[in-house]
């Protein structure tokens, strides 16, 4: 049986045909029966879902009233331990819910349990695997999210975006991922890694349950994705790494392009090196970010996360500086860009998800958006040449989200 | 006997003419001595300081090399609690230090003790008092640390500004206060109020103690303030809300302006109510940011934040969205002002400290700039009608704080 989706769960449950408990229960027994393979959670307490789902059916309304919800494992929860995948924090709990924990609790939602993160979401791997095969990444950072929203454990969880890490993993599990526009949610409670670019994101099997789970975290009243929009205007940004990405995914964004009527738009060659940028920022800010983890605790950093600082170390004030001013003006070519088109395509990764569980993919596709503040959604509308799923990335104006998502499902209907 | 600046004490200490156990010792008699009027500090270790400071005798260099810092009590510690002033956290002692306090402790400071915030530094106060006058506030919400640097407990003490929280505070209790560009310190581990404008910034008493202080929070080099500047392009700006400061406040910045030759500026006309903006942002982001507090625990927010949050509610995610857009025009038109000066002088605060303890004082002229993202430096250069400290304001050009503390460096020369 294909696994509910939130809005119908929620539907259901309104209706009384169905309960939170029941819905929970089955949660937790695909993931007994599944995770073994998939290994998307790193902290479940079926007791205490089981306890949150039973509140969930006496209370009333709610917008995620009763839905079980996975937590990637950088985001506080005052009842469960949050580890960031990282010996330095194993079995400690956090004192009190992260924002968009505690707002999707009073929405009524089931905080089902922790899904597996790389190290502090940055680039060294947890143990989890693709849902569509065994032998390839999931993805990074939002790992155990991704794969847990893709193989039917739960239908929502939340995941972080520094550069790839919402957008990618949902592409190489097959999701639907969604960053909004940075600084509309709020990240009290989450793990900083990079302030100017740290985003928290959504994921979800249909573009309904994100946009009910935005209603959520943004405490919003429902507003279900607007069907009625006429034909958008859609520009195919292949960006400036347009060449590194492989066949199969050049192949599905030309022929998706020129299906939905796109229109290219041109990189400004003025920030055709816009990544080196944002390699600036994100190495100069967790550099001082993880200062405490990387000085009280340097042997609990993984050798990997602690060479990619030594290498921030060389990068000056001058340089961040440089590349913060740059940013200013590349977000101000970025939403220009959206006066000739409603929402900018490209890819969502390179490729399928890699072999191998060590490298977790390349966000850089991801990355130049996650600078740019843009609300970005990534949808599942292809497959690869070994059979796993590949991505279309959509890109909206900062700020016009709901605009975004509609579109989305535009482009979901005629791709 | 005039306390010893930052800078003298590292060089008192290197040179071997001093050892930091014996200044720590002398700020904690002059705590002891004056505290109980003052009210600076929620809490002290005087033996972990002392053992702190031994071992600080003992290292090599540092560039706070054996100095004794005070530490808003919003910012994490990981062997001191972190109190809020909020009955939520009394007690609680967070998991790591936050990264200011981190780098802080790897150039060799010493971590005196937590001083006195308003709760979660909005607007509810605590006991502190202003040095030169206990009947009235220090300013908020960084109250703890603008009265013990200006009392001579301390030499550095960081405080926070989401409105008026370091630069009203330090203007009120006549010492200088910095407030740096927007993004540029880390602020993990420091309680979020509203992420868009939160900021973590310096107190001293001189301008090479902020530039001491500041290099070692962004983990740089040495670099003291730089004397041999020609003289600045100085903008005098009123701001949309001079006519509300005070005589004596006007007096001041209009003397100090002629005798910089500075130079009117006008604020454009369509930011006139460009705080409107900073009310709706700041509004709309601390309700969300508070979640976990007002959900959990509404009987512990104090009824004062309780009805600012209960006014946030009524903030639409479109004038929030709307407030964003403003926000980044603001800048840009801020930015622009830059062309043709150096720096923008305006008052620091309406005027003196008002009397009493329970409002913290008006800070709209901070505001303006914390939404900026500008630097900002306040200099103690004027005494009010009620013999109470006069501050000016000075902005810089976003991402030249050095150019500013330079700058301000010849403003209290001429001056």
């Amino acid at each position: 049986m294909k696994p509910l989706s939130a809005t119908e769960a929620v539907k259901a449950i309104e209706a009384g045909t169905l309960t939170s408990e029941t819905l929970v229960q089955a949660c937790l027994d695909r993931i007994a029966e599944r995770d073994p393979v998939v290994k998307a959670w790193v902290h479940l307490d079926p007791t205490l879902a089981l306890v949150q789902a039973r509140a969930a059916d006496q209370a009333e309304g709610g917008l995620l009233r009763g839905v079980p919800i996975g937590v990637k494992d950088i985001i506080d929860t005052y009842d469960m331990p949050t580890g960031h995948n990282s010996p330095i924090f194993a079995g400690t709990q956090p004192f009190g819910d992260a924002a968009c924990v505690a707002l999707s609790r009073a929405a009524n939602g089931v905080i089902l349990g922790k899904t597996v993160t790389t190290e502090f979401a940055n680039r060294h791997p947890g143990p989890t695997t693709n849902p569509h095969n065994a032998a390839h990444t999931p993805g990074g950072s939002s790992s155990g999210s991704a794969a847990a929203v893709a193989d039917g454990h739960v239908p929502l969880a939340f995941g972080t975006q520094t550069g790839g890490s919402v957008i990618r993993p949902a592409a190489y599990c097959g999701v639907i991922g969604y960053k909004p526009t940075f600084g509309d949610f709020s990240r009290v409670g989450i793990k900083m890694q990079c302030h100017s670019v740290d985003t928290l994101g959504l994921m979800a099997r249909t573009l309904d349950d994100i946009a009910l789970f935005r209603g959520a975290v943004l405490a919003l009243p429902p507003a279900p994705v607007e069907r009625d929009v006429s034909a958008p205007r859609i520009g195919f940004c292949r960006t400036p790494i347009w060449d590194e990405s492989e066949a199969d995914t050049k192949d599905l964004l030309e022929k998706t392009a020129r299906k939905l009527g796109a229109k290219d738009v041109a990189f400004a060659p003025a920030f055709e090196d816009i990544l080196d940028d944002h390699g600036a920022i994100t190495g100069w800010e967790s550099m001082r970010n993880y200062a405490d983890e990387r000085l009280r605790n340097p042997g609990k950093v993984s050798a990997e996360l602690m060479a990619i600082m030594k290498k921030s170390d060389g990068i000056t004030l001058d340089r961040y500086v440089a590349a913060q001013r740059r940013t200013v003006a590349f977000k101000a070519f970025i939403d220009s860009l959206f006066d000739d088109f409603d929402v900018l395509i490209c890819p969502s990764a390179p490729g399928e998800a890699p072999k191998g569980r060590e490298f977790t993919g390349d966000p850089r596709f991801n990355s130049i958006w996650t600078l740019a503040g843009t609300p970005c959604v990534t949808l599942p509308i292809g497959t690869g040449d070994m059979g796993l799923p590949l991505g279309v990335q959509l890109v909206g104006l900062r700020h016009a989200d709901d605009k975004l998502l509609s579109t989305a499902h535009w482009v979901l209907c005629h791709a």
